[in-house]
């Protein structure tokens, strides 16, 4: 039965009917378990056959050298890439002589489900050995969203037929044989035998090993201890070598009879910390999984769980689809931000080696604003750990002759990995947006405390950085030249007009910060005279518009250029950059992901309604969604634009940009700014919110495909609800005061528990946009769906 | 006496006095010998001290992996690195127990001299050895301009004391172990052994190697025979092994006498043939060689220069030091392209291994105009060597997404060998270099045969690259966006007013040639739509023009980009690529060498006087000079903007910038575009040649320092001379018939022999243009300096 497996659609978890021994990798990607601070793939417990093995600590890596044919002042000269660690999840079982092996014998039927409620994966299998015994094997794996440091499986194994010995062999082992990767410059760099062994210890049902990393000398501590329970003589031995650690437990079932092994497992890390310290604190760790008990990390998840759902659970009726993915998306952010603490939020989280494990712009533009408003404790912490490499920031900022803190295009630990400049250091954004993550985060929550303490210093040092990187022209305006926008087919551009707004942003978010903590602000030398320069710059600032066109080009000179011959672009010569040149690509009108329009998004301030809507006619012609990060904004703004039909679509790409494997790199890992994008897409899109003031906005309105849609949004210490239906919304203060807020422009002030319904006005009626010949949306929802009734 | 050597100032030779045991390679450098076919460096005959020694034969390289951080479509994956082959140079000399070597003993005296009449490197040392036997040794080397694959030595030992035994060996050595280069990105990549042995043989005073490199395929035959000549009894005895091979004669040398050897060196090299033809090609040059004799070579040698001086003399009285430069640069020009013969002309002719041994647009756009007016066949072969790589520009051009030719940055056989394709790929201008000079050749040959068999072709290819790489804008004007031009610290930039120049008289000149040979332009599949369509382009190409400022910007956009800060640049912070990121430079007003000035140079015919005169002082203003291919134009455009003590002084910098080394990497190789540069700024400068038109304008105006200026050319057949003093100009046809001229815009006739002499009109008094704080020109002319006596 090694057909292609199959998902269901379910409104609270992912379930798999089958398995797919040809390519199993987007499924472990999918069942990837993460705390943030651990990431398990859904690896099976019996290792092979696999994907990708993959068992991921946060920021632990290794270092590689950036090669260039030619150097130049400033290239970064070394990499980093996030490294598979020790493998805690191995669980091995032989039946009389046979290995369980899913490829061998007959795999009877073989679910896994991952329900989003207690966050636990699930596996069954029946096999039939070659010998004809018969097994059902259930285990149970979860990664603590209480105890960070600890994941745990319960393992049990059921005889059906006869009464086979079964040896269960449960490991760690480090240095994995992983798989040749080629191509595809997303994927990461493998890298053989990242760890050097340290210690190798077995006793009882314990096993510890702690290795270091060759270059980047991080310490890694693995140890596992296990509770077993089975009926007669059951035999346990455990034995250790430098890379690898194993208990072995064996016993006779009769039928019907079942062995149970509940593994705790526990993982340690520094680049400091010395090797007793290391392995006490994957002990200490380990007593108190064990101490806890199964049920009750079970409990302890269920009851995490329970808390993230009451606040922000979003219901969506109408598209059963986005109803499943918008929870796999909450759940897979909240796995990759929980327990993140001071520690990066890369791209793929901890599901999967894509991008060398590295964070971008992605986690403050998308990923941090769902947090925000769902686990605003998370968002802070995110914040907090680009605070951390603040130093290191300033001192790429110095080497690159500016003020301020000019922070990575891509990371692990705060040092620039990029190695292509025109499309990493130069894309400068990555500092606003960060600005503009904080300003969301200060002005969503009120803590001010955080501001005074973390949030200040980074609005400073990027405003500084603006300040240095623009300048005033002879007729007095405020240019940015020489830079990249979020737009990666075009770069090192005058007056990118995303980045102009978001710096002006930046620059007035410092002035006013540094007003509000006077004192704070001296600390960190700022002046009247530098706000004030600040608050020029931005009033001064450039933003080109084409009065020929009557749209903003994206960034100066860009509306002149020669348009991108669609027509001849053939299905397969895309992702174009995969088959055409940069050089090509940076001179011609064509967009890889949304730019301009995502200024409209976040700087919707900055535009009149009819320049929303022309300019996005226009870059909708130019388009072609070559990046993840695209269908988000997109979908956001075709919603506000009163395309709504389009906006549905979009919001399904993103949705399903994972579950339907749409770019074919689900296997390395997940998208968290599309998985992101699929909240954003229907919070700010058909539910119009809007937080670029001290009021929230709301512009709600549904597309025809949905009948409802609610939200739920941690607002300034209140739990706020939204209701959305097709001629009304209904907002709910559930927990906290009463607040005040905007619905489609008309300010109301609802108070606790007394839910207020206000009319949706008509959407107005527009000429429906034109994407690039064969980039259409393809997910266009069909009410008819067989998924949708 | 192993202090600094010193250099004397003669008018018909370069002359050291003493040796610099410590830093020779610039001395290396400077005393090359090639025929654009071989190359020696300046090595002493015994191998030691050395900087870097070096054999090159034009054309033969290894190949190299380019390695990028970040890959990206269509980057080159292979580079090519010319390499030292087999050297010949190599004569040891032991003097009973001791080899000369001039670090040990005492060195009475050492001077070597090259006139640039006879072609011979002279060297004469007096050593003491450390046993106080003192023996006299002169050597003389030639590469022969006549029998291209033909070196050869004439090495005289003399005893001045005692009777000594006397052991020469003269050798041929494969795989010399290198110095190691670090650092800076233009030196070499070293290669280590690149020569795999194919066969070695000894016989008599014969000795023959041939060799293949390991990834080129490159089959190299190194062969050499001896006449010996001295008292008594004369041992002579060869041996060979893989690497090497040596012939050793052995003598008892009185008071007085000489032990007198002549070498010949003879070189084949192919990709194609095989061992055998490639061992009896070398061996039949060598049997040439030996039946001409030593004395025969140099006359050989003294004919072919004697009739290059005729024509191609350039007088210059007032700054001695200029009159033996410009001669030494048109020496070193007239040997990187004498017999180059349908290979590259480098960027350091065959002088050194910088710049990877890659040939780059400075040979058409510095080195080709010289070589038109003095060897006009040279130039020609140099162009059909572009015309033989056409095949692999179309595949380039296919592989970006454009038709007709894509010609690359940087080669030794055609390849793309650029790793940064900003500052490679992206210079598209080296086409238009390459039309450019196809124009300049046909014009001033009227070879119209050239041009119908390969000229006609390069600029059908390079037309139909511009109307591919341009587009007309919505207000009709023709636009060629996202390129770099001449200056390296821009790019990416649209509009380029050199680039978009040079591609207009591009597009008219190959329009123009088809319509000459319209049988021709159809075989290339040509037609009437076709030539309309390059017309219309050029009529509509966009000049952008800054109105407030009342100059062109360099590129779109560029005058309104932030200022450097000159004020703030240290001087060890130039070249400012070393100690500042392209992003910085790329986004501010800073030009590393001429490019708005070189447009001028080149397109005078697009400016107004006045326009020039305003531009040139507005980039005065920004240049820093990194590139030693800037003083020339800059040199030609002061002076025609009437700043001719300014002219002086960059024509000073072109000039001397490897007898002073200015750049302080002459040890590298010579700059073949600044030795070409320092014609260009005498004949274009002073001399006020342009050939934009059917007619040769002259605007003859020296500096106060010269008081006369003559030069040769050769137009059309004839043999035209110019002599030019502060009054007036004298124009002589001293072979062909008459000719049609100009001179300050007045058209005039001179018939054979019959010289005619026109006053100069006064020069207008200009205000003087700065140039950045620290980066003025260095090398003012004073006529009080001891050497222009």
């Amino acid at each position: 039965m090694n057909e292609q497996a199959t998902y269901t659609v379910d409104p609270w978890g992912l379930r798999e009917i089958g398995f797919d021994a040809e390519d199993p990798a987007r499924s472990e990607s999918l069942f990837s378990l993460s705390n943030g601070h651990i990431g398990l793939r859904g690896n099976l417990d019996e290792g092979e056959p696999h994907g990708l093995p993959g068992t991921y600590l946060n920021s632990v890596h290794e270092l590689r050298p950036l090669p260039y044919a030619e150097a130049g002042y400033g290239y970064p000269e070394s990499g980093q890439t996030v490294i598979n660690v020790t493998n805690g999840k191995l669980i091995r079982l032989m039946v009389d002589d046979e290995p369980l092996d899913v490829r061998y014998g007959e795999l009877r039927s073989h679910r896994r489900s991952l329900d989003f409620r207690d966050g636990v994966l699930v596996r069954q299998a029946e096999w039939e050995s070659p010998a004809g015994q018969v097994v059902r094997v259930t285990s149970r794996r979860l990664v603590s969203f209480s105890q960070r440091a600890v994941a745990a499986i319960c393992y049990e194994v059921e005889s059906l037929t006869d009464s086979p010995r079964v040896v269960v062999q449960s490991e760690l082992v480090a240095n994995e044989t992983l798989p040749a990767r080629i191509g595809d410059p997303r994927a990461a760099a493998v890298l053989e035998s990242p760890l050097i062994p340290e210690l190798n210890f077995a006793r009882d049902t314990t096993v510890e090993l702690v290795h270091v990393t060759r270059h980047s000398q991080m310490r890694v501590a693995a140890a596992m201890d296990h509770v077993i329970d089975g009926p007669g003589s059951i035999g346990v031995l455990s034995e250790c070598e430098p890379n690898s650690g194993r208990v072995t437990v064996t016993g006779i079932l009769k039928p019907g009879q079942k062995l149970r092994i509940v593994k705790f497992l526990a993982y340690g890390w520094s680049q400091q910390r010395s090797l007793p310290a290391m392995r006490d604190q994957a002990a200490a760790a380990l007593v108190a999984a064990r101490a806890t008990g199964w049920e009750g990390l079970l409990d302890e998840q269920r009851e995490y769980l329970d808390a993230f759902w009451k606040r922000a659970d979003v219901e969506v009726d109408g598209d059963a689809e986005v109803q499943q993915a918008v929870r796999f998306a909450l759940f897979h952010v909240l796995q990759a931000g929980a327990r993140s603490e001071r520690r990066a939020i890369p791209a793929k989280g901890l599901t999967g080696p894509g991008y060398d494990g590295h964070a971008f712009w992605d986690t403050e533009s998308y990923v941090l604003p769902v947090l925000t408003y769902t686990s605003p404790g998370a968002a802070a912490d995110a914040l907090r750990w680009r605070h951390s490499t603040l130093k290191l920031a300033q001192e790429r900022a110095q080497l690159l002759n500016l003020k301020g803190a000019a922070f990575p295009w891509r990371t692990i630990s705060g040092e620039e990995c990029s190695g292509y400049w025109p499309a990493g250091t130069a894309a400068f954004h990555v500092n606003a947006d960060i600005a503009d993550a904080v300003s969301r985060y200060v002005n969503v929550t009120e803590d001010f405390e955080f501001e005074r303490a973390v949030g200040l210093e980074l609005l400073v040092e990027t405003a500084r950085l603006w300040r240095s990187l623009g300048h005033h022209d002879l007729d007095g305006k405020f240019r940015i030249d020489g830079v990249t926008g979020p737009d990666e087919y075009s770069a090192i551009a005058d007056n990118n007009v995303y980045t102009n707004l978001m710096a002006q942003k930046n620059l007035r978010a410092a002035a006013d910060a540094a007003r509000r903590h006077p004192d704070r602000a001296k600390e960190f030398g700022v002046d009247s005279e530098e706000t004030a320069s600040w608050r020029d710059a931005a009033e001064d600032m450039y933003i080109p518009f084409d009065e020929n066109l009557g749209v903003h080009p994206q960034s100066d000179g860009f509306t002149g250029h020669e348009l991108w011959d669609f027509e001849r672009t053939r299905p397969e010569q895309y992702p174009l950059l995969l088959h055409f040149p940069y050089f090509d690509l940076y001179r011609k009108q064509v967009v890889k992901q949304a730019d301009l329009v995502l200024a409209m998004q976040r700087r919707g301030d900055a535009f009149t309604p009819e320049q929303k809507v022309r300019n996005f006619a226009y870059y909708e012609g130019l388009c072609v969604r070559d990046s993840s990060l695209s269908a988000a904004p997109q979908g956001v703004m075709a919603a506000e634009c009163g395309h709504l039909a389009l906006a549905h679509a979009y919001l399904r790409e993103a949705a399903l940009m994972d579950l339907h494997d749409i770019e074919h790199n689900t296997s390395d890992g997940l998208h968290m700014a599309s998985l992101a994008g699929s909240w954003i897409a229907l919070v700010e899109g058909f539910g119009g919110l809007r937080d670029h003031g001290s009021v929230l906005a709301f512009n709600p309105r549904l597309s025809e495909g949905l009948s409802r849609l609610a939200f739920g949004l941690c607002v300034r210490g209140r739990h706020l609800r939204v209701e959305v239906t097709n001629s009304a919304a209904t907002y709910t203060v559930q927990e906290g005061e009463g607040i005040t807020l905007t619905h489609h422009g008309e300010r109301f002030h609802v108070e606790p528990n007394l839910p207020l319904t206000l009319n949706i006005p008509p959407a107005p009626r527009r000429e429906h946009p034109r994407q690039p010949a064969g980039r259409e949306p393809r997910f266009f929802h069909t009410p008819t769906d067989p998924e949708d009734d």
